[in-house]
């Protein structure tokens, strides 16, 4: 029997929970997003909705790349620490492990994986703008299963 | 321990399965597709990658509109159904029960939700577009939860 609803419909819509990461000059920053799908098989392409009053939304608009983080099962915390604050005022990275790959954009540790990405596209979408990735690097953490974004997890 | 592999690092992009629904003129037509997100809160808007060749592609950039059906845990044959013929040789909603909203875009029965959307933007992705939904109607099935995507179910 079908109710209408639409914070129940969007809820609905099941995403796992990444941490975005981008190196604009000698300037990183990262934040912990849910808004992430493929988009093209050739070349494998993923895109990625970021808002736009983002500190990360202004350096990628700079730098034109990206990593996409896919956070594990046991990473909510990391996902909490790049979630909920700005890196205008504040050092995400501090204490946190990273490496770089092709983009120059931080990989973070102990993730179930990561896709280094570059712009091809952008488009705009309401408050968010939708950046659309050429993945030029990409690896995994065979062991480690990702984690499902559940609301109640993270607020 | 990282591991570069593309693939791998592909299949842990979590996703729902959807049925995406569209009404050009007297013309219906619905596929299977995974590639999915939210991305806007304010107007809420969704997007969806749509292969260039497919004739629901034709058909959303006809009529503006489309309709996506979240499918429940235990509709894989209807996944299937959707999937695996084109709507060019072939009615797909023969003997299918389906009611509209708001577009006209078929909402299919017994289905976790659906969001029935306006195109408001879309975007060269590769071999795929990206349609930037407007959702204008939405409802869910309480008792139906979503069905996770995995490859081995489908293929």
């Amino acid at each position: 029997m079908i109710t209408r609803s639409l914070d129940n419909a969007l809820k609905r819509i099941i995403s796992g929970v990444y941490v975005i990461t981008t190196r604009a000059g000698d300037i990183i920053n990262g934040m912990t997003a849910a808004w992430v799908t493929r988009v093209s098989f050739n070349p494998p392409m993923l895109c990625v909705a970021i808002g736009k009053t983002r500190y990360t939304h202004e350096l990628i608009e700079k730098s034109g790349v990206f990593a996409v983080n896919i956070l594990g099962e046991n990473q909510i915390d990391l996902g909490k620490h790049f979630g909920f604050k700005s890196g205008r005022d504040f050092n995400k990275f501090q204490g946190i492990p990273y490496e770089t790959e092709k983009t120059g954009s931080p990989i973070l540790k102990d993730t179930a994986g990561y896709l280094d990405c570059e712009v091809r596209n952008s488009c705009d979408a309401g408050d968010h703008t939708i950046f659309v990735g050429k993945i030029v690097s990409a690896g995994v953490n065979p062991e480690i299963r990702p984690l499902i974004y559940r609301r109640e997890d993270f607020f």
